[in-house]
């Protein structure tokens, strides 16, 4: 970790530049196994699983019977656990549910807006070592909340041809409608196209590795909207004298050990704080089956000092991490003035993990300093608000004339005639 | 225009095709020109200036004293309208402005979202023959009520390097902080990366040519957020017997003129009005200034012909068109089953040419058949929505064992760890 004491302003965005992302190199690659997808299909999707996933497969789909017999693989308390959190992210996702209200911006001018759910979307959940139940939930229940109707969800088989029980217990939980052994470039491909089996959606959401990320980035410029740019996951802790080092420690490892480009970073007004933080996360580093990971990665990790609490905030709004902890004494005042964060976690209590998993919140969040112009997923990332207006006779007179005038100075007479047509009806 | 009668269902994505976008071919040009604006800053904007707009401009600002001469150079009629369409403008945004509500998701696990304006925002108003002072009013009315703190605004200027003082008056009234005399990819590239003129931006928004578009896809990867995907616009009026014709016929060649790939689509269920319609477009468009663009617009036009109201508004929301025109006798019966559209017009008094100034709704909406998955710009589009959460000794003790449950399934030891270290503190 790298200890940095009483930076100059000048310094800030040096100290808190990312790794740089650049996915551009892999497109033609990407590109290739896109072009094969659209073309030609499941015949493609199934190739590449048999190339990347070394699994033959002989369908995509996940049968029933699959789904069933998950439920008996695993075991009782994760299903206890999965339930839970599921409760959580529907309780809060419920409650941003929206209701357009009718304004009268003129006598006889009534304008609104309408939510309705995105009618097709597609969850990517990526392979791996561990199986990311946890966003199948955050991606999932949002989606059945928001009325989407068909919640296609796809994942990378094992060399067993199976997808872990886990990942089908919480998808069948919250409400997937259809699953698909696919993963990588090629099930964003799927998903983004349409194949004989898997339906094309109109959003796709979740993470990924490079090669995903890149293949979301081509797809969203033409074929189908994206959750958000994709980078590293990262947190920051900002916290005074009088936060616990063992908790700040065990926050920055959480983050640590997702991988070796993991950024965690903690802001702080306590000499004394970093000291006793350097030494717990020795200590507890020491624990961790991931431990090779968490080190290197802590090797970019930054430990800052600042001369007050103003300055912590300011280069925490410059930074504009995913995760934001905040462990000070007066964190509710310091949490009023961050303007840019995905999520935020109050006080000691609070770790990172617990958004991660359960309290109820959404854990796709913007990386990379993206939450200075994007949010976190919610129940708005899986609906449109349709905008309406009804007009009456005493609306168009009023605003009428203004249309004209406005619609003659653009030079767009058609637009005026529409209006002129109507005003002379009313005659 | 074409008339289709009865169509199969298997022939509709056919009909309702739009004509194909394609900005790749321009890619290397325009990466050209972002480059040398990212890495010579001003310099590269004025030489752009000088070679694509033909002005030799002194600075890139838009000074004090142009701005207040504006107002003196544009009729009281205008600056009156402009007037009125802010305020409607201003009314509907302010009625969405966003209020989270705290959640309890279990005892002790306070959770909530906080909305904060994206700081910097750039909006980008094309030139040429007709000044786009409305597109003004529509993107910095909301960026000024979501509390925007820097809202910059570029604009080519015309060879005698100025910029229209109807453009100046709307962004001046509007609440526009800066106004620059650039255009084209030049000004996408300058808000993207900034210059020692243009501050960086986190957004940008605003309509214009395939240049500005690619553009605007590009700096989208990496650099900056922008506001939606872009196409050529375009109108649907969905009618029955008892519209009038004269109205349809103005609301089709409204659209018609905008330019010569734009879309205008008639779906009724009835033959007589597509004759009326069909008279009337002729006549009508006899009277229009730019009947030539219009005429050629209308060449790729549709007039389609279905056996009921329930087959129309399937294909309705199958088209997804960014304008709906509703005209029918039960218009709010219909609105009710749009899922697809992005503005939509009702009745017979509520032309597209009052969402396009004058209405109180926004008019940045999504073309494409995009209103599938996004929606038109809106208060939203210039806040973030931040999740904080708050857990109590109660609450963490509450969730904390699931999250070390499923922490541990995913492998994530660390994670799991932050929850310990703080139970076990509190035993």
């Amino acid at each position: 970790m790298k200890i940095i004491k009483y930076p100059g302003k000048e310094d800030w965005k040096e100290i808190l530049k990312r790794p740089a992302l650049n996915t551009e190199s892999l497109n033609d690659t990407v590109k290739g196994i896109l072009n094969r997808v659209k073309t030609e299909g499941d015949k493609a999707v199934l190739e590449c699983e048999a190339t990347f996933d070394k699994v033959q497969l002989a369908s995509l789909a996940v049968s029933a019977d699959e789904i069933e017999e998950a439920e008996s693989l695993i075991s009782d308390d994760l299903k206890a656990a999965i339930i839970l959190a599921k409760e959580n992210i529907e309780t809060f996702h419920s409650a941003q549910r929206f209701t357009g209200k009718k304004v009268e911006t003129r006598p006889g001018v009534v304008c609104w807006q309408k939510a309705v759910g995105i009618e097709k979307v597609g969850l990517y959940v990526p392979g791996g070592t561990a199986p990311l139940f946890s966003t199948v939930l955050m991606l999932a229940t949002p989606a059945r909340i928001a009325g989407c109707k068909e919640i296609v969800l796809c994942t990378p088989p094992n060399r067993e041809g199976k997808v872990h029980p886990a990942i089908l217990f919480a998808a069948n939980l919250a409400g997937v409608n259809k699953i698909f052994k696919a993963g990588g470039v090629q099930a964003i491909g799927a998903m983004a196209y349409g194949t004989e089996s898997v339906p094309k959606v109109y959003k796709i959401f979740g993470p990924g590795n490079q090669y995903v990320t890149a293949a979301k980035q081509l797809v969203s410029l033409r074929d189908v909207a994206i959750d958000m740019p994709a980078g590293p996951s990262e947190v920051e802790v900002l916290a005074d004298q009088s936060a616990n080092p063992a908790f700040v420690a065990a926050d920055l490892l959480s983050q640590a050990e997702h991988g070796i480009d993991s950024q965690a970073v903690l802001i702080t007004t306590s000499e004394e704080l970093i000291e006793k933080v350097c030494a717990e996360v020795e200590s507890q580093l020491a624990q961790l089956p991931r431990k090779e990971i968490a080190a290197k990665s802590l090797d970019n990790s930054k430990l800052i000092l600042v001369n007050d609490m103003d300055e912590a905030i300011s280069m925490t709004n410059e930074y504009a991490p995913e995760h934001l902890i905040i462990e000070t004494a007066n964190y509710m005042e310091v949490a009023e003035q961050i303007t840019n964060a995905g999520s935020v976690f109050l006080g000691s209590l609070t770790p990172e993990s617990a958004g991660d998993y359960a309290s109820g919140t959404n854990h796709t969040l913007p990386t990379n300093g993206y939450a200075k112009a994007y949010s976190g997923v919610s129940l708005d990332s899986f609906i449109r608000k349709i905008t309406f207006q009804e007009i009456t006779s005493q609306g168009i007179q009023t605003i009428g004339p203004a249309i004209e005038t406005m619609a003659a100075n653009e030079q767009l007479d058609a637009h005026k005639n529409a209006v002129t047509v109507r005003l002379n009806s009313l005659k």
